[in-house]
């Protein structure tokens, strides 16, 4: 009876299998330029379990002058996630340090506290919305809006950051202002910051112009 | 007066024409790979009328052990509807005959009856929604669900099914869980199913493990 | 051991049974003004297996000067399908009728045809892709494109369609220009109809103006 | 000290620049086909200011039958809108003129009045919304109604329009009935034209058939 | 013979009127909370003409310190926005002004150059996509970039802006940092500015703490 | 001066702030019920930092039959998340414990290892991709597909889990076939179980029938 069976099998596989490798999930072949909606599917074929899977999701060295590290786990480096929507960060403040000032143009971000204490917020124009946060916390900072996270406890803190998006982007404000070429002059223009600030600033974050 | 507006007709076609072929529809091209969205779009110059029909939406083979055949309208099978969000599949049950749990991932399921009696339900942790269906009647499935469809009538069923995805994808869950090489005590341990239980059915389905 | 069974059900459900009802399906409560997304949900415990079924979709009479009728099963037919971006009508087209020139602003159409003859197509300003088709025929007609079915078989036409929103809308082309208030004049201007031809087809459809 | 700054940024560079390209924007590269979702990104190396600036929205000339123009700056024009929802045109329309009845299958569309007076509106079976627009009234056509402009005012007028999609197509009724090969007794029967009068303006349109 | 084109008019608008106010368009009503997807939509019956129009898109008063002036049209103000993914706004800058630096979390922005001459630009970390622009000249700026738009020319530059969006948010970045109560130190410690900047700017802004 | 800068201010704070509300933020009415998109927003004056944070995101107890526990962070449990695609659960095993065969039908899940191993994967009819994670270790699950999580590992294992959705849903396999009161027969009949082995679980998960 089972070749009954091998031959239904057949029948309905021709069914399911076909298809099973397009929509359901789409591995990203990173070699080949993007779409808008995210990079093309990998053959069904070549697919394994290592391409839904991320190693190295650890603490980053912290030894720099933010006293922070970012590692992230977006598309880019784990290819399974791709149009899926969702990604990963982990975040390590050393004591004083923070992430400073930012945005994620096309994600809502997720914080999960795993150690220490980390002070984060979000701005609009009226209000801040901030908190101490501890382990067994989460905060979230909608897409789009300027935020950030200090460690405010003793020792280093670490959280998870959850992203509503393969590829989040981070736009940090220091290196938007400071680190490219922009003119001194139109960045105090358009800022209202001091011209010295400007310049002094631009120094520290390597921006020419 | 003819020439001005043959004249007119190509000033506005330069207009109308040029983008046409670009989202108004997008045939795909199937022998390259796709993307989250779906796959590429044919020429405009390629695309005749053939390729906005699907022929051979007629009865499948029930002659096999589950009584019953599926015959997919998919992008796979029908190129016009990518990028589209819609597709069709004809269903044919023998008397007795089911199409056992499965789910779509991708899409929700509209069956409308054609002939014969079934009897379709899908499935929450607390509640079944089921009902007895006949010719003049539709049944959705919502996206994902677990769901069933057996004739519980005289002679053949017929059914009809659209689904808001161009690929709807269509996981049957003794496949899932009896034809693939998942180890028999992890089929076991994940479904507290009875291990004899597990290998019995790896043995009809196919699996290994 | 059954207690302990039920204890773990109890803390398993509250997981899972208080967010059954928010987002795996929503029946349209349709007393309330709906949103740009749908309707509001029905409470969960109002729920039952016929918010899922639509019955009596059936033949319309086709008794009329188009000769054709028109079933839907849209959401404010059929509750069950508000969110779920699918819906359906029945296609009935006595011999010689027609359905007019028509489109679907917010859906895909989708034409599985039942019995009899067709001849549909849809149209673009340098092309038509138009198809005679028969019963084990489909064809699409994408978002948005002027589209027409006329029976050109013997006996009556039938067919299912599927479209890609649970609430499609349908602008018949003659109800647009001849059926409201819109000034003759107008029309003539706008469509470069001879201003009789307006009126004669303002009479037949019941247009002021 | 600025060298562990640049230090710093390398690192912190590691993680922002290599994802800059990919989500944040993607300027069209129209040499290959497009997917479902727009086409595929150029290389961010290849990317410079130019991409994001489209120049000629200027007035087109109105010497034609329609007394109307109309210059697109759709993705095919302006690369950089690739994924971004957005588009626009420039309408420019002689004393006398109008843009005839149309739809955008795939757009909203919003009219900004810049100079003159223009008389527009959309259609439904049981309404017509309209209204004389001047300078600083705007208008909004939602996606996949049919409108019209016509230029009520003296002297030329002038409007800009955005859509809500890059590419929003742009089908004008007479070229969709009249400026192709669909027969004129098809023509008749499914508009409910007189054929007299079907024929007379495809000769006027350039239609066959 | 008109009495049975009547009668089948009631037949057909049996079908395509119920369904005409659902989705074809949902004119907010802003006096009850929104959602998501946006506002309720107002009764069919209470919608005239007026809910499809705005009107006073007309030069704001520049004498303030910015010497510049948005007037918005977003759904807040154009109810017959909602839903529809476009909005616009008028940008009048006087000789010297600016818009400074800024992003809108939900929306990529098109400049449309009317008068005068802009200078504008988006930034990453590592490049500025800047134009000095004229009349007849469009910018896009992508969901979410930080970018700026600076009176170069003499006299009074004016643009006309669409959005993405039915409420594009507008977010100055001075008004995040220094209009609200968020503690001088910590900007200063998430921005890299001198206190006493962080400070002088808040006392110009309004700002507490 | 500062008063010039104060009225500048309100006058461009009445461009700001009155859409500061809408969009960039929809806090959950979870008191009124929800529609596809999400819940109704709560109006700007009454949110609070503690909107957008969650706190309790600890150890459940693993005291169960499952040996497993699951915290969720779900809209229903934190508003803050309406409307912005994403969640988060905490996983705890204790030893030999398992989660054991489900779907999510609205959301991807992303698995983070915290502490212990896990072994996990998800299933398609010709292929299991699983692999056994430790700290350090992502894992993501298409939406839609079944998937599982077995603690085989030392001492507990804690998870954080992640999902593209605001309201991911949890469908456990064994609630679903044998909780709830869908009779026995048709269990077996379109599960291919032989009828005691489902009598048995439907004793041990409650279910009636």
């Amino acid at each position: 009876m089972k070749i009954i069976h091998i031959l239904l099998l057949f029948t309905l596989l021709s069914f399911t299998i076909s298809h099973a490798s397009v929509n359901d999930f789409c591995v990203a072949d990173l070699k080949v330029p993007d779409t808008p909606s995210g990079y093309h599917c990998k053959p069904l074929a070549n697919i394994t379990s290592d391409d839904f899977v991320f190693h190295g999701f650890v603490a980053g060295d912290t030894k720099n002058s933010f006293n922070a590290a970012l590692t992230s786990a977006f598309v880019t480096d784990f290819p399974g996630l791709n149009g899926l929507g969702i990604s990963a960060a982990r975040l390590d403040i050393a004591e004083g340090g923070s992430i400073p000032m930012h945005t994620h143009p096309g994600a809502t971000e997720l914080l999960i506290i795993v150690q220490g204490e980390i002070t984060a917020g979000f701005l609009t124009p009226t209000a801040v919305y901030s908190k101490t946060l501890k382990p067994g916390d989460i905060m979230v900072f909608p897409q789009g809006m300027l935020h950030f996270q200090v460690n405010t406890g003793k020792g280093q803190a670490t959280g998870f950051l959850a992203f509503s998006s393969a590829n989040p982007g981070a736009q940090l404000l220091d290196l938007l202002l400071f680190s490219n070429n922009l003119p001194s002059e139109l960045v105090a223009q358009t800022t209202f910051l001091d011209l010295a600030q400007v310049k002094k600033l631009k120094a520290r974050f390597g921006g020419r112009g």
